[in-house]
């Protein structure tokens, strides 16, 4: 038996970003279980659209909630949990019997990736591997043409999900600055950049690398409604010869 | 005329994690130009060995200087800056006779990378562009097993360069944590991880996805000599379902 489920990270979105090994596992590919949102084509399915064998057998792993409990409400975590479980049940199964079974993930798996949530729960069980990938912040800092970080900056990544007065605090200590999950939390991030001396310098990436791919200064986007896959850059001042 | 400098980030070392298009354009490429210490091989050109043209035009960029002056001395920086003026000069020439310029470059361009101090120097001259990559550090998460970042983790990405107590400052405020360059500097990274109440957590791997990787806890590295482009890392608790 040689079974065994691959988490293929699958970079920022430009297929052309794929790793070599990410591109050849998907499109050869017998087997694939992707995450994604009831009655939605996924934005792991989408990404791989046009690279998969035609006898390609598709497993949909449909989220029980995503939007419609907040994130700290014990319910939240609870559907997720039994959710996590039952997939990862199932996928051992398949595993055990002798399957590949290829996941394509958006990102690089194990930075901030629903995989992992995966991964702890088959690990101990069945074989796993994990392929990295480009991060969507490399795709964001490449598309502002600005390097991020210079000699000894520090990098601060941080989720607009925090309280603000943590972002304020994380803001403010930060040489350069990546911002995530931005979304509904982007007035709240705004005032923690302004507060902590950095609004100026600060920048939106929205799908970077992507076809529809925006870059702008935040000064420029006031009023702007942000997707949540966005991303706010503040760029490092550090030594450069 | 469609000259153009192309910064093609080659990732952590493994061939098969370069990007479909990085893969392509160090394929094809009819000139390259990489940096090296005078007298080396250069691990860019490694890296890129075997996957060149027969008719390539190699163009090596040999560093006047490395560790043989302090970083801080400010004779290192006028070095450096004189030799990026000088490559910058003979590259932009090249390029306005219509050229095509492929620099391969570890990891990723824009996160910490040499490139970018020839990038800064041309690009409001000649047609420049960068190719974003897997960095390292995410070779090095993906090789310990354990994602690095979970829920609203703040992740710190800290050089081990920095003195002392800034060191075991940040250590100390992150949730997720990742050293970079790291070489000469670990035991004072020891000691501030041990300060900061983070040593037993923490990872190191070196040469992440090459042929000699390894992968240890801390505690089982004492000891050791580490290369400089070993990477410690301590990874997030944070919340997961």
């Amino acid at each position: 038996m040689t079974g065994r489920v691959i988490g293929v990270g699958l970079g920022p979105g430009d297929p052309d970003l794929m790793s070599v090994r990410a591109d050849r596992l998907i499109r050869g590919a017998a087997t694939i279980a992707y995450f994604r949102k009831k009655g939605r084509p996924g934005r792991a399915r989408t990404a791989v659209e046009g690279m998969l064998r035609d006898d390609v057998t598709e497993v949909a792993m449909e989220y029980p909630v995503t939007t419609e409990i907040p994130l700290d409400d014990p319910a939240y975590n609870d559907a997720l949990a039994a959710f996590y479980e039952d997939v990862a049940e199932t996928l051992a199964a398949q595993v055990e019997a002798g399957e590949e079974i290829i996941v394509p993930c958006e990102g690089d798996p194990f930075f901030y990736g629903s995989f992992m949530h995966l991964y702890t729960r088959l690990k101990d069980r069945v074989r796993v591997e994990v392929v990295p990938a480009i991060t969507g912040m490399s795709a964001a800092w490449t598309a502002t043409g600005l390097p991020i970080t210079w000699g000894d900056d520090v990098l601060s990544v941080v989720m607009a999900t925090l309280p603000e007065d943590l972002l304020e605090a994380r803001f403010r200590e930060a040489d350069a600055l990546v911002v995530m999950k931005i979304g509904r939390n982007m007035d709240k991030v705004r005032r923690a950049l302004r507060t902590a001396g950095k609004y100026d310098r600060a920048w939106l990436v929205e799908c970077a690398s992507m076809s529809e791919e925006c870059v702008m200064t935040l000064a420029q986007a006031e009023g702007r409604q942000v997707p949540y896959f966005s991303i706010v850059l503040v760029h490092g001042q550090g030594r450069r010869p």
